[in-house]
């Protein structure tokens, strides 16, 4: 895994989180996205090499939705970049992790994306991503 | 704020966690430390230029070991590596943020640190952090 991409924070008003992290990183987010398939509103800033990503849900049925109502406000889950996002996902699935995705999808931020079970990873639901390029 | 300097992930078990991420990452840890000022063994891989931390409580009084029992095992905190701790924890004091400590201590790492209460903060708990040398 070549660096933490980004933190997915949960949040329940994107406009108000916006301003309470703007003020304490001391810097303005650099994007505003919808992503419709994960029911989100997404906001960006960027500290060093990793993206903090403020997600708050536009549907009441949506994982982050249910998230909050769960358990709050907070952390909802770190992405690891990945150089080969299909390999990563055979090696870990051969070592036991559950993964939420048979193939990669399409994610925020022009992104492949998969994400593992926390049940398998001591709680931490993690998220492998990969750049969308020519390529891939 | 500079970079991501580490995640701390709450685990019960240190050696199992230990296996698990070194599984997940493909990487040995480099670093195993005790820090008993916060009754924690903490364990230390890198992935770009961020730690991620394993904290196992070495006290059940400890903050590590009531967020498992209040929340299962997980992410605990994000740390933020600053320029100046102190210039920060004064601008964040004055713009309202809730500090956990009046000065810096210090924490793991050779780190000079300073947690601010999740509830000024969309319920993430926030470590500031600056290596201690000599001029700190």
């Amino acid at each position: 895994m070549l660096k933490v991409e980004h933190i997915g924070i949960a949040v329940k008003d994107l406009e108000s989180s916006n301003m309470l992290f703007q003020t304490l990183f001391n810097s303005r987010h650099y994007k505003i996205e919808s992503v419709d398939s994960e029911h989100v509103n997404t906001s960006f800033f960027k500290i060093g090499e990793t993206k903090i990503e403020l997600l708050e849900a536009t549907d009441p049925d949506s994982a982050i939705a249910k998230f909050i109502e769960k358990r709050g406000e907070g952390i909802h889950h770190i992405a690891y970049e990945v150089a080969d996002i299909h390999s990563e996902m055979e090696r870990l699935s051969r070592e036991g992790f559950t993964l939420l995705n048979d193939k990669p999808k399409k994610g925020a931020d022009n992104k492949l994306v998969c994400f593992l079970h926390p049940k398998s990873t001591n709680g931490v639901l993690i998220e492998l991503c990969q750049e969308i390029t020519s390529d891939v």
